[in-house]
């Protein structure tokens, strides 16, 4: 289907920005001083970064719903190496709605969280409302875990889409092939099960979007935006996805073939 | 379709009955003194919440299942900015149904939980049942958490509706657009993501019915009503319903002109 | 559609023995010494009778999945007040397999968790994995409470039939109206809601029939069977259950009078 | 249909790694030092591999997402008594496969988090992230609670497609016959309710391939690998599995006959 450019850019930033508006609020939630959900736990976390996919997938549906640069490069990946053909022209339009989108997100959060990032005094419960950071620092553990992670979102996405669901809903292919609710569960399991040791950002604009925002914005006693940590979370998920798009295609090739 | 007033107000008043039996009834579970859920924490708030919306959203399917002031209004803005043909007849049906109806369910949730609210010795907890009340009470941060949480209720619901999927059920538009489980789901989210610094009231029937419930009801050691706040979680989701009544259409002209 | 009565006893039996063995084994993992679940708190028991309704649903399909008294002494009420005929001849053969079924899921959830029954000191806790008690003891509140939340779950479940669902399946009447997956997530907020004071029985089966368990089986260490108790979650969901049944029609007169 | 035999092991493969790489993250994330997770709960373990299933069946729809040998097993043992005409050579396919996806998963899961097993001191820790063992030791229980725990899997899975379901999606019987996500909140409702005792492994590969991966990996100041338990997690779920197998055509005949 021909796409029009100036919508999918609309339809994928209001849906990153409302991935990071709820997904940044349920860590506000559970870690800033004073919020009704102060100590909520990971599985609560699990849940709001999950049905933060859900509403995000919903209002991004014309555009498919890629909302995580991860996605776009490995559908590129896809098309690429399955000699389909690849539309150029759209993917800096997904790129950098994306980027934007996450940063406006992560700016509404703020405000929906002000007085509690006031309240709160660890610089290090700001920056993680905002951005990831790993459990134990390592380089090349905290990559293999973001490309662990980042591989089974986009995997099963297309894997989904190879085996017959594709186009399901008349959109292009995305998280909206495999559908709002079911990719907002697999998000819920993969950061409750991958999530350990990064805090999963298996998105690119997810991570670098909100992290902007944490340097520009002027929050009280903010500390370091952590920058020599920030590139992990960038390339983790663009090599993960990119493998995923390179292999879920031998899936295809089993139902085809079938 | 021709919509009968009677059973619009009968519809509404159900579904908003049950929405606050249930709702208030998890708040009770989780902090009155001697229940079976106390201390169960905020996602199962949060559950219950968003099951609640699912129960009230299958019991007034009728009506298209607004069961939230601020969805009737979303759309009303939705509708005039758009230059659809409004029923203003329904407007106050819609509006007097959701108070009662709030008002009932909080009732019936008080003669459910009679004996704890009796045992119950916080009158804080008591009141916190009912009604909302903020974490760092802030006039302007506090309406601003308010708008933001229900412009992503009314902004979802309306913007699924836009791309295709509204009258799927043959009903008017409302939460029944986006179907009884995902609307609950959402509601999860929201109340995960952006519960902190309020409460998540964002329907002004949810809180105000029940404030004037515990305000009139003979409830054991009773405070105050705190209706200096009451204002909030009235006027915040009225203008966070509207501006996503007016700003959704963006996307639905985006479904339409592609 | 004519039923087999023998297939609607087994349909009955095998549904309600597969809800109490799930059932009673969340409330057995939550608070039996030594379980891997120990201390898992209410949501986890929420889940776990929620998806318990999920698993004997889907296995007594054929019979509409009452597994529950109330359900069907609600159904016959529904038919009976609104003038459709009933059969009378299948009303014992629900409710003995119930009965049967219930007792049958608690002794295999006795064998499941045999060595932590051993293990757990505290006869209360024995008795807490079989029936359901009070909060706080109150022959007319804990009444309420159970007439409440067996109204909402079967209004609920009559009410979507109502609005056009019912022999969606081509099936009788019955949770499995709404879908297995709905009831299921219906009866987590039912219990996340209203369970706090008594436990949500909202089931006679659900409670007698675990309760005779308890009474017959050598289980070391048992105290009371608490029989004074155990004619509330009978009479109270029973209520419940018929009352929804004679007000439920009134959705349906609307429905089919639009 | 024709299945291609070397696309069954792929699909059955990937289903199987994808399972346990999620599956074994969830433990890892709740149990293993410095995760984000850590004493996330039960809860949140049973919904890890709910969600482990829900991905590995999306991934391995084209061979039925069996992901399980006591399915395998059980399916076998369902056309073998009823008449059917069953594919001896498929059998070792399946089996191989699963083994060898769920050793290669666990190993993928020790990669994701490996900076956390290198700072666990726990050795007991390091084994529970890999297999099952029982909360008390004791042959016969444990057997038992395996047995049962496998019996409701396959029975619910195969009884739901004796009602009609089968071949839904047009492809071989498995648990993608009654759907990927309802199968992940059937297993999600298993762990809560029956996990107590044994851990549920409800699968033999799920259990045996991890141990495997236990004991020849490098992994930092691992203890045992409990061979002594190794056998119950094997033979209770495919004693489990055959008797479902057996006893829900049963349930077929039901709906045959009516």
């Amino acid at each position: 289907m021909d796409l029009n450019i100036g919508l999918v850019f609309l339809s994928e930033l209001v849906g990153t920005a409302m991935l990071l508006l709820l997904g940044c609020g349920v860590v506000a939630n559970a870690v800033l001083a004073g919020t009704k959900g102060f100590g909520g736990g990971f599985l609560m976390i699990n849940f709001g970064w999950g049905l933060a996919v859900f509403a995000g997938v919903v209002v991004s549906i014309y555009s498919g719903a890629h909302i995580n640069p991860a996605v776009t490069l490995g559908l590129m990946a896809r098309d690429l190496s399955t000699g389909v053909e690849y539309n150029w022209a759209l993917l800096p339009v997904y790129l950098i709605a994306q980027l934007l989108g996450a940063f406006l997100g992560a700016v509404l959060c703020w405000l929906a969280y002000k007085q509690h990032f006031d309240a709160e005094e660890d610089p290090g419960a700001k920056l993680g409302t905002f951005s990831t950071g790993p459990g134990i620092r390592s380089t090349g553990w905290n990559l293999t875990t973001e490309i662990i992670g980042t591989f089974v979102l986009v995997f099963v996405v297309i894997a989904f889409g190879a085996q017959g669901a594709d186009d399901t809903l008349g959109v292009p292919a995305g998280l909206a092939s495999l559908g709002a609710l079911p990719v907002a569960l697999l998000v819920v399991g993969i950061g409750a099960s991958l999530g350990g040791p990064t805090g999963y950002a298996i998105n690119p604009a997810r991570d670098l979007g909100p992290r902007i925002a944490h340097a520009v914005l002027p929050i009280r006693g903010k500390g370091s935006s952590d920058w020599s940590y920030s590139w992990i979370p960038v390339v983790g998920p663009i090599i993960g996805g990119v493998l995923a798009g390179l292999t879920a295609p031998l899936l295809v090739a089993v139902t085809v073939a079938a």
